[in-house]
């Protein structure tokens, strides 16, 4: 495809599809399309190399001139006004190129997953920290992270943002933790929990593995007591200094990293 | 200190002082008057440990009520209007209650530093990013974070924010890394710069130190090459899946706990 002045431009807020577009920046209108906006080339080009499944490309007449011979075949690209980018974007100043693609399947029996390192999310309420955390887990060869009860949605346009793509390396699932868990240690998985406690075990002093899961719990109240006592273990990183507590995302990257190392 | 209805209450945005305090939002307003301020209880609390010196206490009626028990002795305490409050904070919903505080003496002569472990910041531009890595720099027992050419402002609100208080109990100083790290490794220091180069060393080859130095670069161009050329050993955080990098907070975080544990 190539740019010509004679394409249909979209102009108008009112346009439908416009208005389509715009219902995805909510979890409802994802679910209801089954489908989610990717914000800027390089998670556009992300998902072109993970063949992933594109249902539309949007973008500004610069944009489109910048990027059309990289577009994939057969897929319907529309050409918007800086206005509508404006729109479609959670950012003050979008690059001006999007594309709707499919949500996965987010469902998943944790019965048929028998190893890999998996990161478990309890009540993860912030989106750049949850997507910091799909970003990271992607970089230390973890297999998938699963989205327990009361975690933002992992296809959040802020969450999206932060994972860089990382959502086409690894599995991204939702499931309830109070069932993972068992089902995971039935399956010989060491399930660590992690906690604000120095009673708990020095995650300094736990030997490296390759088939766990790691627990992270919500950013003000920390893992549900009633998950710590499902685990096979819970773990603490040592606060040498005066701080009272470490940024979840950085204290994920930490115990991901020294579990796997 | 006690709450009456009597004290004068600031409302207007023209007020003299609510002018000199909303310039302390800037770098520039800062080292005019060499204070800067704190947002929220929770730092406030911080200095008042720290026993830091307050030049002012500003708080909301309801924030005044609240928290006048644990006002420190002989610090003015004004009264706020919920729009000043406003006008103070760079957060939509801020608490109401705020500090002006002093800036603590920026440089240090790197020459009579002879241990500890230390951060370097190398052009790190994202105030958030900043304030994590301060935050972790505490956590993780370091003794300094020494903010290089052309890094954020450390007392920017949003760093200030994101370091919870840590910036009272570690050193923050600004320093050129040309000379800081050549005067490190003269006192017997190691100094690791990061790259984000597979043929560096393997950070979780390196055994763990005391004294030390390690070099984080920026976001997007990571750290200089003429800094490279000065260390004692350049590192890299190995990415095992297809993440292409980490944030740069996560990746201090896993430096930093790797090397001291």
């Amino acid at each position: 495809m190539t740019y010509n002045d004679d394409m249909e431009k979209i102009n108008s807020n009112q346009n439908s599809r416009v208005k389509a577009w715009t219902k995805l920046q909510t979890k409802k209108g994802r679910q209801a399309s089954q489908t989610y906006l990717l914000d800027g080339w390089h998670l556009v080009q992300e998902a072109i190399h993970a063949n992933g499944k594109l249902h539309a490309l949007m973008a500004t007449e610069d944009q489109f001139k910048e990027h059309e011979v990289d577009f994939p075949q057969g897929v319907p690209v529309f050409v918007i006004a800086d206005d509508i980018a404006k729109k479609l974007s959670d950012l003050v100043t979008p690059q001006g190129i999007f594309a709707e693609v499919s949500l996965p399947s987010s469902y998943r029996d944790p019965k048929y997953i028998h190893d890999g390192a998996w990161l478990f999310l309890d009540a993860i309420q912030d989106p750049g920290n949850v997507g910091t955390m799909v970003r990271t887990a992607d970089a230390a060869g973890f297999a998938g992270v699963v989205f327990g009860q009361g975690s933002v949605d992992p296809y959040t346009p802020k969450a999206v943002r932060a994972m860089q793509g990382s959502q086409f390396h690894l599995e991204l699932t939702v499931g309830d933790l109070h069932t993972w868990i068992p089902e995971f240690t039935r399956n010989d998985f060491t399930v660590y929990g992690t906690q604000l406690n120095p009673e708990a075990v020095d995650i300094f002093q736990v030997q490296p593995a390759t088939n766990f899961a790691l627990i992270m719990g919500n950013e003000g109240q920390g893992m549900d007591p009633e998950l710590a006592k499902l685990t096979s273990k819970n773990l603490y990183i040592p606060l040498s200094g005066h701080a009272e507590s470490l940024n979840v995302g950085v204290a994920a990257g930490i115990a991901m990293y020294t579990l796997k190392h």
